[in-house]
């Protein structure tokens, strides 16, 4: 049985089959031991769409939103404003840093458990504004089944994303089957504090960790504390990442999905100022990183 | 069959294994899935031996000693010089932090992976100065047997340590058979560099974060994501690992191991400055702690 039948016959594919067979074959040079299966993946843009916009955004967008009827100075103040104007134009001449800055700042103040509990329910029913769908609906079949592939040959799948650590744990188990400690991600600094129910975490307005490029394999190292034998990601924040993935001995596999298909999905690369896709798509032939093309790999891109 | 032969039928051997019966037994009002079956271990005085001082600074010692070679005015600075002449009772009045902080610095410098071997080459023949064995023998034999009850039923063990996160993970794995993913621990900032072999890390002389106390709930939530289920630990630094344990709804155990045995170990509490069993000893009976005794609980201590 084909285990990735969302996938089209062709280099990808067949690389991918090659890398677990090599790699799950006792005695085989390439044998890779099962606590070594270690798997990285990017979330936005790998695993679910990130376009128009980070589906973050609209989940800050509309805690911005419910600031501001409090707070309505908020409405004459950069970036709060451009956001609440939904000005699409200013906000994507943000860097990806001033983003997700604003991102950070607008989920301070709750309790982690709070917090996780505003963005399930939030993700409940948001709809991506073009897809015609949920959120949640717009994950990657093609990513699915390959994660569920790479699970039944012994590999542990960790996402590790520029998203906030707790947002992305809302969606992880459920949509990817990856449990919380499978995932590494920016994240705000927190602090105990005692509450009616017993010792609490708050979430503070401060970044802990903004984890993209170079700090993404700073928080593999923190996490997982091994060097990872696959990674998969689609920007240039991905791109040492892979490096450092590639950089290994052994057999090692390191994919970028290219986002090609306006028909189907999103067409963007190096435009795309939030996380464009430029140097890595450069140096993937170099580097050996197989270029994966939502257009011509993927037979179906949503469930 | 006994799946504690080393613990002594007692109280604490009978919390465990009610624990354990009533969360894995489906229908039961306590039973915890699988996915949320979280348990936490400190590690120095918990897992393995930490007197006449921790483990890890007979280590950053050694490293002191090969670094005074090179660099002799060290000698004249504290503090290095007490450790440099064993000056044990200047060191016993360091505070837990000003040691780690010592640690820290002596085990800078090194790329992650270079610290690994330098640990692993010394751990494998670095003896107990009083125990007549290898430090890495200085494991617990009841405590070996919990961690392997635990995963046979379902629970993920993670290691929650003050010590290293390098350094832990060293031994974690082949000790243990807890994998570097699931510790958690102190650890210097690091920064990613290219070298000859491609990206590396370099461990840098700055803490990037001292697990102990509030920082230990901190990091639990960073690393793992969920509310532990089972917490076991040793001594006020693991106080709130343990408050936050078992602040949660459904069941819940929380065990503090008293060192009561100067015949086959050691006898201490609050006086071990470097870290002290007090307050968490004295709210452990309100908290609904168990205190587990070296002496009267454990047939055996070391394997």
């Amino acid at each position: 049985m084909d285990p990735l039948p969302s996938w089209t016959d062709g280099f990808a594919k067949a690389a991918i089959l090659d890398f677990v067979s090599r790699a799950t074959r006792e005695g085989s040079s390439d044998f890779i031991p099962v606590p070594e299966r270690i798997a990285v993946f990017d979330n936005d843009g790998t695993l679910w769409v990130e376009q128009p916009l980070l589906v973050q955004l609209y989940f800050a967008l509309d805690r911005l939103t419910a600031f501001a009827r409090r707070d309505p100075a908020l409405r004459e103040r950069q970036p709060y404003k451009a956001f609440l104007e939904r000005d699409f134009k200013t906000i994507a001449g943000f860097s990806r840093r001033e983003a997700f800055e604003f991102v950070y700042t607008t989920h301070a103040g709750f309790t982690t458990k709070e917090f996780a509990e505003v963005a399930a329910s939030w993700l409940a029913d948001a709809r991506h504004p073009t897809l015609n769908r949920l959120f949640t609906e717009c994950v990657y079949q093609p990513q699915l089944e390959l994660l569920d592939f790479l699970r039944s040959r012994g590999f542990k799948p960790f996402v590790v994303t520029g998203g906030g650590i707790e947002f992305v744990r809302c969606i992880a188990e459920k949509l990817y089957g990856i449990p919380p400690e499978q995932v590494v991600g920016s994240s705000n600094k927190t602090r105990l504090e005692s509450g009616p129910g017993g010792p609490a975490l708050f979430k503070l307005p401060e970044l802990r960790s903004f984890d993209d490029r170079d700090e993404k394999v700073v928080n593999i190292e923190l996490h997982i504390g091994r060097r990872p034998r696959l990674a998969f990601g689609n920007s240039d924040g991905d791109l040492r990442m892979l490096q450092y993935t590639s950089g290994g001995h052994g057999a090692r596999l390191c994919l970028l999905l290219h986002h090609d298909d306006a028909q189907r999905e999103f067409a963007y690369d190096r435009e795309f100022r939030l996380s464009p896709l430029d140097e890595a798509l450069r140096m993937a032939p170099a580097s050996g990183f197989v270029v994966v093309s939502i257009k011509s790999d993927w037979k179906t891109v949503f469930a």
